[in-house]
């Protein structure tokens, strides 16, 4: 998408690969929304840090840095010897898997470059092979995202006040996003709407991450506590909801998603809102038979007792300035910090997804349709 | 209520005189929780400040505030004119008055001392006697909240999971508080349960000032994001909800309170949690006939586009730290803020009163016992 700097426009992936210098070049979301910075890496090791340090992170995001990084690991390799090439691939292969070892999608990113890599007979055809499975993945990722946008977008009216909760944006993927991409589309199909981005405490990445992707796009928005939706809702200003997921079981419909997105799923029901959910296939989890099953992670108290900012004076709009942690809460108190919340499918009108809209109840139904078992 | 500093406990009131010097001693609000520190106020105009720029807040706490800087503007008085002094005792109402010109509570105080001097016949007879008034009227705040406290505190078992919002606590009155009171009453009462604090963004009263008070007490508590009590209650880990008030409409029993209340009060209908808000009987709007019609305040949006915390090198609980602003949110945002929302009678299963519990909608019915007309 496009990012606004000193007045210059220019498109950036969240992800992308420098051939002539075998680098992948990732967006440092850690300095966002404060500063703007790309950096690059220079061997697969630099990319599994980067993903284990969250310089990236999000699915599809740290799925194709992991499919880039492997192609970059092999890309590095000089010799002629496929079993060496081999043995060297897979240890490239496991320093990406160990730097985030509970996600899914660097595995199943990497597998495809695996798999692609195998018609090729040389190191040197393997090597090309590698990088182009690579690409293909990341491009894939932005097809599903601007598909989901194709779907997403007919929820959208002139006039629309959308609320989202957290980051599901073009960050968190290679371009576009999830619950993001019904807004662009609408965007690019002459639409005006409102966007109310949840501030999505703790870690605020309605209010960061969010905030920045739709001033960058040029979307009217305005960020509001987690606590105003349910006013907003009752004196009639949101119309309707639109957020991502972490995980939706495919046999029940239920979403597991960032903390706080069940409690706007109970407030917009209460109000006859539409909630919907965008999310790509990788998110399907067609094994779960219950949303009691998905494991809650706790995550630090730090997160609950204080906030990333930056002083205030700031003189520009991308400033220079790095966030560092205040305490906010009692210095003698401690906090629950439970990350993430399910929402049961009859709180969910819609899931939005690359190949068209479903009840949740339905996604079983359509499971063929939806990838499952590919 | 008891404060611990160095190891050592004390007893404190939000709100003191100091008879020998003339002086109203505060507790800096502003500082807490990084910092406990007791200011006095030397002259009536430095305690109109202390209650402008909010050193002080809270419906009870500035009403007595307001009455004992009357009392104090008037005993600073010199000379024997009843017609002087009543010219001077006006000017202190009006520099009283206008320090918070929306409140209600500074003007209700000044007025009941205000009726209790008229029965001096010398300068020096109400000089006393608005000492005289201003301390009944801050020992009948305590009272009321001990009442609060004595009925709530029923609703509270052993092993109880209680969750409040914002800081209705005694910080909020001379003493005890109001949603916190039964809590107190049933600590009292040697009953042992746990109190979830939401946040409260984008103040973060609950986080600051509430947690600061239950820790001070001993009271088992943990801090939750605003986001997290949907999740909580889903799983079964929190029994009841007891939350302030700010105006409770005694025609409707609609109850107008920090931001995010409503939310809670939705919440708690749908998981069938006892919800309760606890009120002394001056929150009480007898005139509106419906919620709608209670202004809601939008306030700066810099509450929202970021937080006052201090840096983490805290070494001992009550540091010697000020809270600084930084800015969250994207630099090129903006955001809404409404202070407020109103939670409508079905939501809520009972209102505690120091008259006892009533259904929110027999208020009306109630409204001799409840003080209407007085």
């Amino acid at each position: 998408m496009n990012v606004k700097i000193l007045g210059k426009v220019r498109h950036y992936r969240t992800v992308t690969f420098h051939p002539a210098r075998n680098t992948v070049a990732l967006i440092e979301q850690r300095l966002l929304p404060h500063r703007f910075e790309i950096i690059e890496t220079r061997d697969f090791r630099a990319t599994a840090r980067a993903i284990r340090d969250m310089v990236v992170r999000g699915a599809g995001a740290i799925g194709a840095t992991a499919a880039y990084g492997l192609a970059q690991g092999a890309r590095a390799f000089r010799g002629r010897s496929l079993e060496a090439f081999s043995r060297h691939v897979d240890e490239v292969y496991s320093t990406l898997k160990n730097a985030r070892p509970t996600a899914v999608d660097p595995v199943n990113a990497m597998n495809q470059v695996r798999a692609a890599m195998r018609a090729g007979e040389t190191v040197e055809e393997q090597q090309a092979l590698a990088l182009a499975a690579a690409e293909e993945f990341a491009n894939d990722d932005v097809r599903h995202c601007e598909e989901i946008g194709r779907h997403g977008a007919k929820l959208i009216r002139n006039g629309s006040r959308i609320l989202t909760h957290c980051n599901a944006g073009w960050l968190a993927f290679v371009d576009i996003g999830s619950a993001t991409a019904p807004m662009y589309a609408a965007q690019a199909q002459g639409k005006k709407f409102h966007v109310f981005c949840d501030e999505t405490r703790p870690r605020c990445q309605g209010a960061t991450l969010t905030a920045w992707e739709l001033a960058q796009q040029g979307i009217s928005h305005e960020i509001i506590a987690d606590n105003a939706a349910g006013h907003l809702m009752q004196r009639g200003e949101i119309d309707l909801v639109i957020v991502g997921s972490d995980r939706t079981l495919g046999r029940t419909g239920e979403v597991a998603n960032k903390i706080g997105t069940y409690t706007k799923a109970v407030l917009a029901k209460r109000h006859g809102i539409p909630f919907y959910v965008a999310i790509p296939l990788s998110t399907i989890d067609w094994t779960l038979k219950s949303g009691f099953d998905i494991p809650i992670e706790e995550r630090s108290e730090s997160e609950v007792l204080g906030a990333w900012g930056v002083p205030v004076n700031l003189k520009s709009q991308i400033s220079n300035l790095k966030s560092r942690y205040v305490r906010i809460a009692n210095p003698g108190s401690s906090a629950r910090n439970p990350g993430f919340d399910v929402t049961p499918a009859e709180l969910i009108t819609g899931i939005i997804t690359p190949v068209g809209i479903f009840r949740p109840r339905e996604l079983w139904k359509h499971r063929k349709a939806l990838g499952f078992g590919l």
